[in-house]
């Protein structure tokens, strides 16, 4: 008989935290952090009080700072299954490691979960803009570097004008600039529930500071900046509104769209040798297929582009549903989102960054897609011309159409057909294949470098503020 | 044999704009507007262009407007059936209609939907902004009117403390001015695509104009300006970023949350006689059953949240998924959200306007309530009273516990337990029956009172910039 | 000033209905016969009741029966203006018709709306199942046609080892048979809600019947019968089980998915010149690009995809949401989702079929992919053959991977490396480079074809059971 | 400085596991089960290749077998951080433990990956079914209890008509049977994809087995009976169709939806003193009102009924996005859905079962609101009587309703108001006072007890088959 598995074999994973997000994110999300932070904010509550003149016992602040980092899960879960309540256990195992009965005076579980909450969720927001600010960097780096290189710019799918790679990825850049915006004004604006109380009216905190409300702020403010905010709500119930928790997901759901979108136009580019993710070493592509090399980081940005939708539902399940003073049905919601959607989030711009930096751009391949398609590409030139010629746009685009669609079955059957030359023949049209061909030639990538360098400069500004954010590099990859 | 159906009740209509929103949007996204808004662009683009030195045809420009009011749908649907592209054949039409072809030199169809379905969408998260400040309003003058009615507060949806009913709507008012403060930053920041053609790089148009990139730009101010925008892309593609579209949803659905979570906590009020919606004369609660009068119009505005919920999924379908440099099997996803998500969400905020407005609350029936819950909703006060007195609070929590308990056991067979005369009487309890029965008093509504007028005052602000929309009746609802 | 625009133009119109959606949708979810479908179940009941003892006026049920079509929308809406509840509405207008008094006894709203819905929702699923039919039907013609001819496989969207077209369409067949079947059982096992009055129990109608129970239930299995179902559900409350709604929508978004990823692999197709959706005559592809052919059925499909799983989430927000014996906060979203979702689905379906009819496949660029991509599709054969030689497998696929690289690197240069060659050279592999290319002759289709015959003969069976929905022909798309 | 936290505080667990799921899915899901069940896989193909005639080295087989359970994650963990590649790692892993290179001949990754992850959907699905066996048991037997233990019935949360205690649940228990009606047959229907190859068309083992599709047939058929399945896919390409992913997230929300009302029907019972869940010695119920006793089970019921609805948006993003012979983009998003959803189901379930054992329903609460409502429910039997006794029906439920009105308005004001005696004594009515009073008393809970009995004897037929999944008692509870 086989000897039992080892515990970490046992216990099926959070597959993203365990393969995706980075460490700074699980460290944030593990259960001894979680637990230190609520007994330093125990602690904090205790030490004001005592300022404010709650009679608090001698030695009881100092033992409970002691018991901070004390932390045995274990412990703490079998008193939860008896007290069925996890801030009730975790309240019990803190006062029998310090050995006094001396915190949560004046509060709710609630002053002491959503607080903590928000501070992770605060600090995760704050990681995620950081990363943000990396992959901006690496978006315009990699659009200043390929400004100039010319690129079959495509439309449904199909060829259509060119373009430059610089300016495919300075697109994703302006996107994620949307989102970074986003990122920097909801850390700006998001308000900590504060210590309110079991129903928000701070009754209990009141009637145990004397009835003085202006002790009440001093305390609630205190404990604020402890935590990292400045502005606390006023007139919550016992929990604060989830539509901010909505707001939440969705910002994550916007950082992820840029890289998402890159990420598939890059599978795109690769299935026809455009570009490559930069195998390394040892690397295996296809157990099955020797010479296989997949887009599988940018498959998996994708993948986790998904899940963070599936979060985005289960926020909006949350937004406008709760009962009277607060309802709490949301607890078990709230613990999958809150950290999942961090991890899926961080996974998705390491896994980019990591895109970014490997990134290998074919330009052979590039430059022979677009002599292939170079007679396609600059249709749109002749209609121009044409116009400029006094046809009308109408009349022209139906009679360019014409014979360009005749070109494309040409080309199906590997057949040769010379539209320009053809259409400059016809009477009908009023430019000769020599004014059709120089009408091509203009036909470039129109204002793409302008915009690169645009993009690139406005990202400068977003580095300028925050150059080691910008310079972070990503953890090697699972 | 019976004549055919007449032709509105042959087709099955848009049930969110007919039964639910109100006039202003139904107008804004009718097809006729649509199709004359596209003309405008049209127009305004040849005029700037003649500005620009582009040579327009004699007559075309007075041509093309007199014709931009003349819409024919069933003309244009028959061009559509033929060239399968709706802006082609809305093309065709208007210069038809005009007896030139001269507009859309330049351009590309996104070039012309893309800043015109801005422009609607731009307008309406206005007009959804001044709805929520309608709405705002309403809350606010609730919760001063009901600043100080006590109600027995809930959580878990348990009576657990007093509160007042105007604390309550100060609450969701809280709730509420975090969207408004969030469809104020998207109205202020929402940028136009602007006119870049195919591929984004704008080279029709800068070949029109001779290569110049300072012309490019005046002609796209200009049209910015006329569409009501301040700023517009920079290196978009030939659409502008999806994710700017999953961002509306979102905040239209934040903007859904306070309401929502009203609705719901009201029709569990009204299940108890506390409230009602307040039925007009001749209203039907029940076709079977003459007493009922339902939360008919609380019920809509949850379902409506649940549909906004679907729309939210549709965008987040739409954001991260883009080929290159667009790609438009969106575009069926777009008509559906836009602009069925503003119909659903003004519906919701029409509603809740009649909610608030016909609100019926029963003083009589809140404080039976109140009084058949007195001795449980201060049960926190002996626990402050017992730790203040120097009882352990975990010990003190637990012995009073057990008595309420017993108190409740007592209720729910109809008996009597008088749970502070007992603990009172317990040796091991430190207060006598009296003095829990003073910390019972002393457990009020907390500082309700100061948080309505806190709220109050920040919704005032609002309303002060926005005397007008604050004023907003809502339309007669079905 | 203009004159205003035509009722037409002026309402923003069901754009699912209007644009996506076949006529036989459309009529079967129009407003009149929704009336009408109503009308004919009170008459219905109405005679059964008087066959069943029930005292009815003289001349009643024939007034009602003279009545049923004659549908005034408008008279409607103003008494629902009135009564604010649809369905008392539309039973006054009913009487106010006829001129009695005498239908809807014994009966609450919810028997009537209930049971008519669920008959249109078990209609539509019947036509959807049929539309699903002739998918079927196209798809395995179209992979008998193409059951050889050969095509680069890809996976991870790269070329990964040889398949035909008749094999990829036959997977999408294979997954749509599972759909179908789906389909068929969830129509077989449907069940109806039945007449079970205000709180499910059926009190109103036993006492209009003489407390005889074998009475009700005569009368409700002869309205089940005429509305097309043989089972009707036993204990439930005022209205079904919505899980019901979201197995329905389920049910959709699983017919979609085989179309969906069919439209999605023949976009990539067509972006490299491999099919085309076959374009017809005046039809336009873009605007600014006279040479652009589109998929823009291809991406309809997918969008309407999209839409689906929006419906999707708005089915999931009423399922496991009712209150006690019925919460009707669901109004709104079934309203939107029954009639839309089904438009969706058959806009989806409908698109397949002018897909299927119209796709071209181009036999010369898809053996040119083929050629280009020979040396890589087939590496897989070196890796068998070697193991079969004695080479450790691992082995084998390390120095092959190596070989390969070299290959595709040169490739995307533009040069020329023969990895087969050098890698029969190096003394490490036992194969030499005839043996290699000899395996990679072997390496074929493997039992694709075979494959596309059992799946045809499946389909087949189908066929067999309903030739006529088989032959349907889709309508004329705009 | 603290020491540094111990492994299991510092890995974010997977929350839905550890606190919510019971143990025989956990294991089921456990990384140990996953790699055995892979190398169980591996080595039977082994054997069966052996015995088609593959040659394999002497020994190979039973190495294989006795590495299956030395299971070393750290060891495959470092491999995989080489390859990028997990299955080649754990290939690897296998290989190195026994020494030789024979496994994995003829197979892709997706041959082992699929079919193991399908078989523990497979089993995931049955110990499902058999826990909703148990819930049907237990809501059947508490029906059966309360069968004729009058409820004031209730449909939009206002009091309706009379039902039983015993009718509610059994609803609740018919839906529920829908559910598992589905759960049976997704598991009798569920089709293996079976060992297919890299593209689908098993040319590799076609290869290997001496282009032989009779032992190909017969090696895949031994392994899918191994596996515990029945029939096999045909025509797949790399993986398996998704939409089989969606439809098996779908019926777990299915099974979710009726646990999920009974779940907010009993929150909204508990609130007003009608049912509790049944708190255990200990349990705390808030940490700051010690009166408190909250329905947090059911609570927990319908937060995991939002996060099932999160993943089933996850499956759909999956479903109809397949590129080509096959997508892996999709890997992440699966290794969250499978196991989280069945996790998140299974502790849904195991909550229902603690809520149905423990559930405490108060016989006088329930009888004091039917008293006190008693004027209201039987209002129906009025307008029966009226119509009965000639009155147009539409007229008597116009006169009763504005008398009920007048006691709804009453007894808002605390007043008392009897419409039965002021309705009989208007002169427009045709009922004396004593009619209306004898028509209330026949207004009972009418079918009630004939419908519990009903749905319990098919709950029987269930249990009949799975006595032993009937019996099953949940495991102990966080």
């Amino acid at each position: 008989m086989s000897p039992p598995p080892p515990p970490d074999a046992a216990a099926p994973p959070n597959v993203l935290a365990a393969r995706y997000a980075s460490s700074v994110l699980r460290e944030l999300w593990s259960p001894h952090r979680r637990i230190t932070a609520e007994r330093e904010l125990w602690t904090a509550v205790l030490e004001a009080q005592a300022g404010l003149g709650v009679p608090v016992p001698e030695g009881a602040t100092e033992a409970y700072r002691a018991a901070c980092d004390r932390v045995d899960l274990d412990s703490i879960r079998a008193r939860e299954r008896i007290t069925r309540h996890d801030l009730a256990a975790r309240l019990e195992e803190f006062n029998a490691l310090a050995g006094y009965q001396a915190v949560h005076r004046g509060l709710t579980s609630r002053d002491v979960t959503e607080n903590t909450e928000q501070m992770l969720i605060h600090r995760s927001l704050g990681v995620l803009r950081d990363k943000t600010t990396a992959v901006l960097a690496r978006l315009a780096a990699g659009a200043a570097e390929h400004r100039d290189r010319p690129l079959a710019g495509r439309t449904h799918n199909v060829p259509a004008q060119p373009v430059t790679f610089g300016k495919r990825l300075a697109s994703v850049a302006e996107e994620t600039l949307l989102a970074h915006r986003r990122l920097e004004s909801l850390l700006a604006d998001y308000p900590l529930r504060g210590l309110k109380g079991a129903v928000g009216t701070g009754q209990d905190l009141l009637d145990l500071l004397g009835g003085d409300p202006v002790k009440v702020d001093a305390l609630e403010r205190r404990i604020a900046r402890a935590l990292g905010f400045s502005q606390t709500m006023t007139a919550v119930g016992q929990v604060y509104p989830r539509s901010l928790d909505l707001e939440t997901i969705s910002v994550l759901n916007l950082t992820a769209a840029g890289p998402s979108s890159l990420a598939a136009t890059l599978r795109l580019m690769a299935g026809h040798g455009l570009v490559a993710e930069g195998a390394q070493e040892g690397q295996v592509g296809s157990s099955a297929m020797p010479h296989k090399t997949n887009m599988r980081t940018c498959e998996r940005i994708n993948g986790l582009g998904v899940v963070l939708k599936g979060h985005l539902t289960m926020a909006g399940g949350l937004a406008g549903g709760q009962w009277n003073e607060g309802d709490v049905s949301d607890s078990v919601v709230r613990r999958v989102i809150f950290p999942d959607a961090f991890f899926a989030c961080d996974g998705l711009l390491e896994a980019t960054l990591h895109v970014l930096d490997g990134l290998q751009v074919f330009p052979d391949a590039l430059a022979a897609e677009m002599e292939a398609e170079e007679p396609f590409l600059t249709a749109s030139g002749a209609l121009t011309a044409a116009a400029a010629a006094g046809m009308g746009r109408q009349d022209a685009h139906r009679i360019i159409s014409s014979y360009t669609a005749r070109a494309l079955a040409a080309r199906r059957s590997g057949e040769t057909y010379d539209w320009r030359e053809e259409l400059g023949n016809d009477p009908d049209f009023p430019l000769t294949p020599r004014r059709i061909r120089e009408a091509a030639r203009r036909t470039g990538t129109g204002r793409a470098a302008e915009q690169v360098d645009a993009v690139v400069a406005q990202v400068g500004e977003v580095i300028r503020r925050s150059p080691e954010a910008a310079a972070y590099r990503p953890e090697p990859m699972l």
